[in-house]
């Protein structure tokens, strides 16, 4: 089966448990947006996903990109598809309309690049850098730059790449060594080699704008002698730049999207922003990646789910205990899904995958607050938002989009583990969420070395009284959630005083701290969507008894992974 | 890297902390084994795997096996690797003397699985059922097949299948239809079609002999209507036999092993031990081959794990926290082992290889112990620790194969993903085993309602007490396992008093349960390994130490989750 997007569920979250619509018309930006759009969009996208972009998945996963005479062709059906989402106008949804974009908010980009993913991740993959690229330029793009290209991004007429890793650096971007030289026009020759560039070749559209990380000559060397240099696959002249993908990886899934080896051989480009500070215009491009990134995780696992519930009601194996169920009649054997270990799966996914959405919009939506809100202070609130829950999400909800699909090909028992019910491709698929974007081991870092303990846990819990100020503490749920801050709060507290006493501690334990933040995250959100929800709704209230029995578990058990660690470090150095 | 064996690893594991050769020397039936004969064996089984089998595994991914004309051709190098495994006698290691076997115990053939396993999961599938075949057919076949058949498939001249599955019946083996109509002669014709036949057709032996659940005309219903027959792929006069491959499934991993539908035709069989009496014959092969498969679960975990520590020992990325390594040189960035986020990756893999090791030796010395022993009180006891441990390392072995190859495959980042070092293969491959031969949840059934409950807790209790016994108290760890195992024994009392109340509660936290008795299990295994191993040598201290730190908290959370459970249901049968 393919994905189908359901448009009432996520417009339930968006209005109903996050209020999107009135906090979005209070920004100026989007005074004109009301719930008759937003629902316009979102039954338009859903359509859209299930009729032109679910369908061609199979295919590019069985068929995959191809390298022929050193041009990627791209599985059967993709470049019909992906045309057809250029005329739709779909890239260009949250780009400014000066731009050729729609000047929508973020809000509802996330909800079609969730779907999207979910839909075909590998097609997906090939727009998904658009919007990264397209801030990058328009905030550090020279004028001629910006002229030549940004509609062209915004639109989505030219695809656009990022090319940061190289074959010895990879999480470590200090040890780029890719040279780029000024040349007297202005302009920069490229040279060097770059691997796991996403989209680095393909026959999607005619132009590919590879954003380049490079070092120029006599820059320092590390991380702050890093240039960003925009350098195109045809040149303004319209003849072929010196840009070649060499070879395409052999990967474990996402088959539908080149994993390209780029030889960059004096290819022409042009700086992007002051040289030496590259790193800085291209986390412009990661941070929004990475919330899409999150998004693809939330997607693929709602993709896994779909798949395993449709099966689970229609497959009949043994009895399964307790009172007749309703679905039995004459069968000798019950429905899958009569069986608690399968329901147990079924709604432990639901869990997170709705409790995800409503972290994750709640992201998008202070992306739109931090770029259009009038109040400095609102936006910088908006921003420390996106900084701390942005790794929290990447990280958590790609381990769940993993792990969860596994579970769900459990469902399917041996069936799972072939081809034809198409289970097994999500779980190949996908593992690299877990990778890419910083793998979810730096974005623990990023959360707690870099962000959190950088001011001693102010920002977190700043964070955190917002959430409890959207709490109703005489609701019993309510007030196990307030609970549970406080003791990330303290917990935040303790790592901050044990840290500076051993330097590995707060590296060995972000993992677990990441956890117990992402923990409260799905709690705050429950707590929402239940007090929200009909009462008895059990579209809400199953995967919200699920959360509590079978997910929050693991809140105490990573509070204590981490005390322990804390307490042995302290007693240490007090011994 | 191709696997390598580690022979002292083991040896420490088998005499120092299970006393494998005084307990096996006390069975008449190896009274001449000694340490010595013993090293010789797992020497030879470790250069046999390593030079012989591991360098055929990434062609059997990679090329797979083929359907040719209604013929099964394995991959490049894999019929003259699998006849250097008979012409070693490798086959026949535990199997009787009298049928051509080498009378060796179940303990080093345990050994040798796990080491296959991990060397070439796919290979290792076309001998993997030969003992259990063996065994069955030792047990409950006529003289007359015994003669045709029992030697060669205790040397592995020929090989077996287990046909059991169809479209309509997995889990659900009551479903089986597939016919069986007695003739004159006494043979039977066998007519119907099995799915998910491992090895179902090859080229690796001449014969396969398929041993089929099926029902005989009249036979009752359900799975007390199922017998055993046994058909070959070649008839006696050396005619080919109307049992034929007719698809083999494209599956997510294990390309090196067919997977076929099967199609029997009238095909000419013999029964196997009483009519309707097929699945107790069968399950002869079940338990055996469960063991095997959770021996599969920790090679695989320990192949990754090879793989994953050669790659941080060789790659740099970023400087670590802490002090100086004494590994950086002069280099600008560190090797990934130094980060702290990856030795925990690697040491916590290590605590479940060689915690799980113990235990499923054990097991298998169990299995030798219940076979040979004199006294029946002895071969009891041991057969309750094979009927309670082997659902246990079947589903948390095979479970930790996928998680923690997966955590191995983070190591790499990016490479991990890709082809090259093999390390997604072994993701791909294992996610199998947590599937057949029982999906884990149907192991976790199988423990806590069909055995523990079944009994009311004694069984367990008493294999706890057994346990108990092998600990130190003066020791702090030790006295620590046996409070666990006290909460273990308490928390099985509450589930047999609250299960009556709700005929579903056990089967909701038979997981739970089941991850509860095996980190017992895990931290008396450890607990044991500490006292036994040299103290400071790292090589045990800090997968120790690592077991410690991050897997044993969730024993907490499991018993939680189990004791909440149980409270709810006695809650609601009290108001």
């Amino acid at each position: 089966m393919n994905y189908q997007p359901r448009p009432d569920d996520v417009g339930f979250l968006l209005n109903t448990v996050l209020g999107a619509v009135p906090r979005l018309r209070a920004l100026p930006a989007f005074a004109d947006f009301d719930e008759d759009l937003q629902g316009q969009v979102l039954e338009e996208a859903g359509k859209f996903v299930a009729e032109v972009i679910a369908p061609v998945n199979r295919d590019g996963d069985e068929i995959g990109c191809k390298l022929v005479d050193g041009q990627v062709v791209t599985p059967p059906g993709f470049r019909e598809a992906y045309r057809a989402f250029v005329d739709g106008g779909w890239p260009a949804l949250s780009a400014a309309t000066e731009d050729g974009g729609q000047g929508l908010p973020s809000a509802l980009e996330a909800v079609l690049y969730e779907w999207l993913s979910a839909a075909n991740h590998g097609l997906t993959m090939a727009p998904g850098l658009l919007h990264g690229a397209y801030e990058c330029l328009r905030h550090h793009g020279s004028d001629e730059l910006k002229a030549r290209y940004l509609s062209k991004i915004a639109t989505g007429e030219w695809l656009a790449t990022m090319c940061l890793t190289e074959a010895h650096a990879g999480s470590d971007l200090g040890q780029v060594r890719t040279r780029a030289v000024a040349q007297p026009d202005g302009s920069f020759r490229v040279s060097g080699g770059k691997i796991f560039i996403s989209g680095g070749d393909h026959d999607l559209s005619d132009n590919i704008v590879h954003l380049v990380l490079c070092r120029l000559p006599d820059a320092p060397a590390g991380p702050k002698g890093l240039s960003l240099v925009l350098v195109p696959k045809l040149l303004p002249d319209g003849t072929r730049n010196a840009a070649q993908c060499e070879r395409i990886e052999e990967k474990m899934g996402l088959h539908g999207s080149s994993t390209c080896v780029m030889r960059f051989d004096e290819a022409t480009g042009w700086l992007i922003g002051e040289p030496n500070r590259g790193l800085g215009a291209m986390f412009v491009m990661m941070n929004a990646a990475r919330l899409h990134v999150a998004l693809q995780g939330i997607g693929l696992l709602d993709a896994a789910w779909q798949k395993a519930d449709a099966y689970a009601h229609e497959r009949r194996q043994m009895r399964a205990p307790g009172p007749v169920p309703a679905s039995r009649g004459a069968e000798p054997a019950d429905l899958v899904v009569e069986h608690p270990a399968v329901r147990r799966i079924l709604d432990t996914q639901r869990a997170w995958i709705d409790g995800s959405r409503a972290i994750a919009y709640r992201t998008a939506l202070q992306l739109d607050i931090a770029r259009h809100d009038e109040d400095p202070k609102v936006r910088e609130a908006a921003q420390r938002w996106c900084a701390l829950a942005t790794p929290v999400i990447k990280a958590a909800c790609t381990q769940q989009a993993f792990m969860g699909a596994s579970e769900c090909l459990q469902v399917f028992g041996g069936h799972g583990y072939v081809r034809e019910w198409g289970i097994e491709q999500v779980v190949r698929d996908s593992r690299v969420t877990m990778i890419y974007e910083g793998t979810n081991e730096i974005q623990a870092i990023d959360l707690l070395v870099r962000k959190v303990l950088a001011d001693g846990g102010a920002g977190m819990s700043a964070l955190l009284i917002e959430l409890r100020d959207e709490l109703d503490a005489s609701r019993e749920t309510d007030a196990d959630v307030q609970r549970r801050m406080a003791q990330l709060r303290y917990l935040t507290t303790t790592i901050a005083m044990a840290a500076p006493q051993d330097a590995k501690l707060a590296y060995e334990v972000a993992d677990d701290y990441l956890r117990v933040v992402m923990l409260v995250f799905l709690a705050w959100a429950w707590a929402r969507i239940e007090r929200c929800a009909e009462p008895g709704d059990v579209r809400w209230s199953e995967p919200a008894a699920a959360f509590r029995r079978w997910v929050l578990p693991e809140f105490d058990m990573r509070l204590g992974i981490v005390k322990r660690a804390c307490e042995a470090v302290t007693r240490l150095a007090t011994a």
